[in-house]
């Protein structure tokens, strides 16, 4: 098929906002540039002039922001992406992120190609489903210090469930080391927590963290829900993006996925050009199909405004072609203080993760989870 | 095996060098918050003391730089790794991606945790025997625009081959698209590129871009060899490190591989945080496999010092175990006038990418190439 016959055939297209520098005619040149590097990355006259429409980019808009910079919508015809997420991170971003003066603010897709999108399998309804909680937060304990054995894992897992998690995950740190070996720390945590949610009566989920190459990850994922997680931890800023939809999309496996964001701050344009926070923690995990996305909660020990973190969790929920909302999960050495601000902030559909601290409450652990609930539910 | 039982008895180190923010007391703070993010992400009282010179990084050394900044070198104990490229990158920058004022300059490991690396499976000396040229720069080309149909590639490619090119490669945004399909492009481009290559007596090399997600990509790597071509072209900023490392470790596959910088921008630290380029384009490319690495020259379109340019070059060709030099390739819409500047820089084991620019050369494609190289033999 030649391109010139398909010229007018496809209908779909992806539209990205971009963020440039001014002053306007530099913030125009910028944007144009943007148009070829994200298709051809030549000058136009490279293409013959009756495919340049058909294959460029298409700046459909350029405006100055508040800030003095200016936003530039490009629309990219559908066809030029193939159905992976490495064809859609390449075309959004991939020789822009060269640059250091880009900020890939946002993007959309008509509903022809969203539709190739699974999105979560489960999503906060899913979520709140299974471990029975309709209308508050729900909190995420964490499996933590790397350098436990499985069994005094699996023991501070019953005090989280007793305490009254909804959740438990593993920590990132947690692969498969000789003194904590995969297979034996998932079964006993899994165990130990499925028999704990057993005694209080309402189940708490487990998230087994698999990150890995391919290969590995997906026999860790079988190998997890056999052994009883209920859930998959997986850091596409280690394992790429793709990987986390071929879980997403395998039936076999089928269990909810907790995105993390290990190395994923690297993206986040922090004033030398970068992906939006929004479209880092929010906007690729939901399409790939992560059912929660944890990402720093402002006030947390990492730079995250209040503006930031809501924007997030606001992409995760808000309505979007037929993909399933997700659970913005926000976390980072959370006290019971900022819990209370954070829910103001968040509303209802969040999950707070709470690492290390709450070990060291006074009364200790499982009346320190006690403690936390209160607050919520108050 | 309990922690403690293997407290001494792993001599492995992974020893990082992180660049932070002074004045030194605030530094310290920094190195010190490192050691714990990137172990246990918590505090380290939450470690019985009998484990924590075990499992936390070990700030070695700090010291101030040339440009006010802080270095800090911290020792972590190899068996916190497990064998994947994941695990890597978790433990050298996953927590403090997020905090956007630590930049990671360089790693080394101990010769055991380096031997479970595999390195490039022909490097430098391994791609210069296969084009058949011992002691000059290499040139390659690349098959675009994106628009063209396999047809129109594979007859651009046959120019290129008769104006000398060593290489040709993919332009990364050649994946799948409806006029130019994947079998039918590295099809006809391979064979009209070894036809090519026999009448001229010397053999170039065609790289097919196969970037997906694994399963699609492993396909197309095994069809691509199938169909002829001598080389696999891949982004790891798409795909993840340690697809490219399965990839080099598959002997049915057992092709040289490119690694093109696509996406990877965003590693790079810009003021904001990040790893520094010689990590993103030199170190970890090499440790996973790549043969080739891609990467923007200095002088091209992209932000890039001769200083950073020259050091990504020799961290892949340096000494390093017994893994094999990688050839640096650098490009980004070169003329030919920077061709000798690059070249004086670079030294010889260099790659040129001649991309967009040797379409429009006025005496045509083939007389263009003819005359990079004339100036590359002087």
């Amino acid at each position: 098929m030649d391109m010139k016959t398909t010229a007018h055939a496809n209908p779909e297209f992806l539209t990205v906002i971009y963020e440039v520098e001014g002053p306007e005619s530099q913030a125009r040149s910028t944007a144009t540039r943007i148009c070829l590097d994200q298709t051809i990355e030549a000058e136009s006259n490279l293409l013959p002039p009756s495919l340049r429409s058909t294959i460029l980019g298409f700046l459909e808009d350029l405006r100055a922001t508040v800030e003095g910079r200016y936003q530039a919508t490009i629309r990219f015809r559908g066809d030029l992406l193939g159905g992976e997420c490495s064809d859609l991170l390449n075309i959004l971003f991939g020789t822009s992120s060269l640059r250091g003066d880009v900020t890939l603010r946002s993007f959309a897709m008509t509903n022809g190609l969203l539709a190739s999108w699974p999105g979560p399998r489960f999503g906060i309804d899913g979520i709140r489903q299974m471990v029975g909680v309709v209308r508050r937060p729900l909190l995420c304990a964490v499996l933590k210090p790397l350098g436990r054995t499985p069994r005094e894992l699996a023991e501070l897992a019953v005090q989280f469930v007793e305490g009254g998690a909804d959740v438990i995950k593993d920590d990132q740190s947690l692969v498969d080391q000789d003194w904590c070996r995969f297979d034996e720390r998932v079964s006993r945590c899994a165990e130990a927590i499925a028999r704990a949610g057993t005694r209080r009566g309402r189940p708490c989920l487990y998230f087994a963290h698999i990150s890995a190459a391919w290969d590995t990850m997906r026999r860790r994922a079988v190998l997890a829900k056999s052994l009883g997680a209920s859930g998959l931890l997986v850091a596409p800023g280690l394992t790429g993006f793709d990987a986390l939809r071929a879980l997403r999309s395998d039936d076999e496996i089928a269990l909810p996925i907790a995105g993390h964001p290990s190395m994923l701050g690297t993206l986040v344009d922090r004033g030398g050009g970068g992906l939006a926070s929004s479209v880092v923690y929010g906007l690729l995990p939901r399409l790939v199909g992560s059912d929660l996305s944890i990402y720093p909660a402002f006030g947390s020990d990492y730079p995250m405004s209040q503006q930031a973190c809501v924007l997030i969790a606001e992409h995760c929920r808000r309505t979007w072609g037929s993909l399933k909302p997700l659970m913005p999960a926000v976390g980072g050495r959370l006290g019971s203080g900022s819990l209370v601000e954070l829910n103001s902030a968040l509303g209802m559909d969040v999950m707070f993760i709470v690492g290390s601290r709450i070990q060291q409450s006074p009364d200790g652990v499982v009346a320190g989870m006690q403690e936390l609930h209160r607050l919520l539910k108050d």
